[in-house]
């Protein structure tokens, strides 16, 4: 930590200080510049106690220097972790597609979409049994049923499931039945949820918060971990901006970024990302090219029809034109998509 | 709903999509123009199933035309309710200050902060039992134990209180303590926890979440009063924007916008809205000046050891001074703060 | 200058990045941590041309200690600059009140606009004659005629005019005619035109970009005052955010933070801050009681004829009401609006 | 446009309203829903003095219809137009770099960065002679002498040369040596600019503002188009968000909305966009996969030492490198880079 004291601060103001950092643990190195004072700070207490520093007469601010995660950094842990979801291995050369609709709805539904992804190509299956809706008039999801719908397709085409869990009540039936849990961007930061879902071992999907820095995103990634479980895959899925033409804006640089900062994989979600169908496969061949392990796409037998998210979502032919299109693509990268063909 | 076609759709697609408005539900009233064809669509069927029209040939946009709440809009509801905790009175002529220390840290900690705040006027006693923090190794709040010091510190002022739950499973243990339960700005899309506070008939303070517009706010109130609760208490408490001088931006501009579409009374956080103590006493007399009915400020006896946000603490001296502040304003807005003065 | 080096940079690597802060003109003080190595970097030089150091093997971050403005600073200079136009002074205890249309439209519209505007207690006359339009095919604005009028306005009501200048060609015909040349948000980082202004000598009227930081506002000052021009009041017009229910999101906070960090005066405009007439007197009570030196506010004989910008024009009754509760808050403040009256 | 009622709107509300439609040339259809009227009004009225109608009472909202562009949009040109600077073709099947430093420094810096993009595959020299700089304390250019060392590049590899004006004085004199001026971010509504570069008829570089939206992105190049020149190619930079890890956020959606609704190339800049070097090759790769039709790339001999950008420019090894990579995707699309080769 480094504290920059401001241009007329008193050597008193700099010893008062120095002295507190001391007593919170710290060692402290002050340089004096012409115009201002720093002081460094050395020690390996938790940042949040020292913030207080801002408070005392003479200090500017505070310039931290420790990243604030520890278990999903490289820095503890130099290689990249591998996610197993069933027979499906997140984190390899192989880029894996998960898709399926945004709700389970029916059987049917979810039948003819778990049998069109795979014929295209998609190596895990999602589906919404719970959801989590702006709107309390909106469709809240299937439930217990949805799940119930998930596993048939599960048993029908081989297909892992991930599935959404809301609530920490829901987590243990949540589970249950599912192959990967995923955590939707709303609730990034709830972490109950977070403590709850790091003590099931089921591996994770943590989708970004709308608003969320890569840094908060990695620390809700850090409860997981510090719960017990680090079998996590994280998902951009767009961030909030100015801009109205998409729903969000897809943040591709975090990609790289998260995997300089971190031994995660990372996914991308090209159909929350832009709210608009016809964006969703250029996103989706950007997300291969700029690096990510794999994607997550909304398929719906009929968009038109659907209950929750059609304008983004793809019809079956359109997400096996996208997944010949990212196969592409994959290959420029060196690496490849639907292994299971053939 | 207005349905807007593209300048090339045909007289085919303009059909196709009335057709499916009226199978939806809806009347539908198209307008030739010169260059584009909208479709007017009167019905009172959800939104959400008839956004799907947008993958339609020939669809350029969909323009809603009706509001997405109805209970907490002003619309059903003409007159501003009140919301009463304890004997003060939220929404009426006096400026209702809520204050106290981020957490419940000790007995004796919160008992000074409480009669700080109290002598200085504060109406409602705030501190946070249950704390969510961005890093797992942060001080994640006393629980129980915090709430007991809470309790405590009411029978000692008489001041009623307002603390946090942040899991459906800990509402009942907050509402048999609690005065009025604050949802957390990271919790405001946690439809779970609304729905469960919903059900306590508590009074609700429900923050506005770091990246949600108003219209996403009111939806979450929605969900409150959906559940069968009225007595909600909006609070702005600063949005994420690209602005690094300040923790958020407080949007002021929110209050009025709020009660014009609202008849929910509203109020303004400065200091999480900051991050700054310096910042606080200024847009805590604008908060006032823009006609919030109240203000939440956080005040603790020693900022400079606060585990919780020292930065953004005023203490007890500061925070009268901001009271004496305060009350010019409120004067100018004939209005009174502080009437248990006397 | 603070450089963080990563957690593996080698013992070469820091004596490398030393040696290269020392070639240019640094003194180096290495601190060694359990993980981490910083060096503060001691000097006056340019902050730029050290940036690229953070390209050198083992280099982390780079963090600034000095600010980048010098002359706009309160380091240099402790007491508030006071821009004096014409009669009026700005920055004292008095809240200056710029007001008028948009545009200028025509003899008639400017005349009864200033005497409106002056009756109500206004004391600078605002009037567009060179515009800045999103659209190529809206009105761009009557150019020398409007000077013309603005002139005759001025003449009349004996209110001093603040006009804008949108081209380095037009400074100097701007600068014959109106008492303050105005910097639109579209040109705060038009470069060019900052250093015209800046040699003419006239109080200029300094917008905030629509997503521009405070420090990079103070910059664009620090252009003016690097030109030779030390008058310019500072105007915060609302910033681009997420939120679309107002057309921008205004900063209150700004204005304090300005003024711990400058010396020169700020005035707010909630007109384009909000784009609503009916936010404009609530965010003008606001603005005063944050401690703004002054409001701008956007005045139409009659708003729904008006060429430009009519949805957030208020009309002459709504513009003395406006003042009438502006001067309560002023009050409150201990300071005074509309001295003119008697 | 539409005119969406209050729900309280009276008969003679809406009267009022189209009364004032038809006088403002509009044909107005209303109709009427159960809680609240709209009125369409067919019309090709400038949109801009129809907005004042939501000054009259009764009146919720003011929804456009028709996009404000006319000669940039894809519905007067359907194909895609094709900008011809020297012997490279702008928006077919070749994906066209530019590359070059930042700033022109000297003959020497600025001769070897030309070879050095020319031998990687670049097909266009960038390098900046007039800069637009946060500070005024940093280096402004070289100016006149930039253009120059620029020339003489040009000359020795025969690479067509892109430069920024940053003054409409300066047009002219951009204009005689340069193959393609450069709009940059800052300037992208400096309106007076746009219309001089608009009548050199010389190709144009117009990058995205950086709080821009797409459609305002498109409104400046109306401007450059309604004053005769239609040789326009849109740059992608990264926009302003509230994320602080990356300089700005490149919004790779923006380039099939662009293509959708234009008929103008469009290329991505992902040294701006991402500030920081090891961001650079990844979203190059992304920007080709996304559908752009160029890049543009920061290089420079010696980042460490570069008076401008250091942190984001590539040295030529890397380059060569990001070519390679950047090659492989554009092969996955069926286009081709580079094709100055063999």
């Amino acid at each position: 930590m480094i504290v920059v004291m401001r241009p007329g601060a008193t050597a008193e103001d700099v010893k008062r200080v120095e002295y507190r950092l001391e007593e919170l643990g710290f060692k402290t190195h002050p340089i004096y510049g012409q115009e201002k004072t720093v002081i460094g700070a050395i020690g390996d207490k938790k940042s949040l106690s020292s913030e207080a520093i801002i408070t005392l007469p003479g200090v500017e601010k505070i310039v931290p220097i420790m990243r604030p995660y520890k278990r999903v950094g490289r820095e503890l842990k130099q290689e990249k972790t591998i996610v197993q979801v069933g027979d499906v291995a997140i984190g390899g050369d192989e880029i894996v597609v998960m898709a399926g609709p945004c709700a389970v709805e029916s059987m049917e539904q979810m039948l003819e979409a778990a049998q069109a992804v795979k014929k295209a190509g998609a190596r895990i299956l999602r589906g919404g049994a719970f959801k989590p809706r702006t709107s309390p008039y909106a469709f809240q999801g299937l439930e217990d049923e949805g799940l119930a719908y998930l596993v048939e397709a599960r048993a029908v085409t081989g297909l892992p499931i991930v599935t959404e869990a809301v609530d920490p009540r829901d987590v243990a039936l949540v589970a249950r039945y599912a192959d990967m849990i995923l955590i939707g961007a709303r609730n990034m930061q709830n972490f109950r949820l977070l403590k709850e879902v790091g003590m099931t071992g089921k591996p994770i999907l943590l989708k970004r918060g709308l608003a969320a820095t890569i840094e908060e995103w990695l620390m809700a990634a850090e409860y997981i971990m510090d719960a017990g479980n680090s079998q996590i895959v994280l998902c951009e899925r767009g961030i909030r901006t100015y801009e109205t033409a998409t729903r969000n804006t897809v943040d591709l640089s975090a990609v790289p970024v998260v995997q300089e900062n971190s031994h995660l994989p990372v996914i991308v979600d090209p159909s929350h990302g832009t709210g608009l169908w016809k964006l969703v496969t250029p996103m989706a061949r950007a997300a291969v090219a700029v690096g990510a392990d794999g994607l997550m796409v909304e398929v719906h037998p009929s968009p038109a029809t659907a209950l929750c998210d059609g304008p983004q979502s793809l019809n079956p032919e359109n997400f096996a034109a996208l997944m010949e299109e990212v196969e592409k693509i994959a290959i420029g990268m060196g690496k490849r998509v639907r292994d299971n063909r053939n």
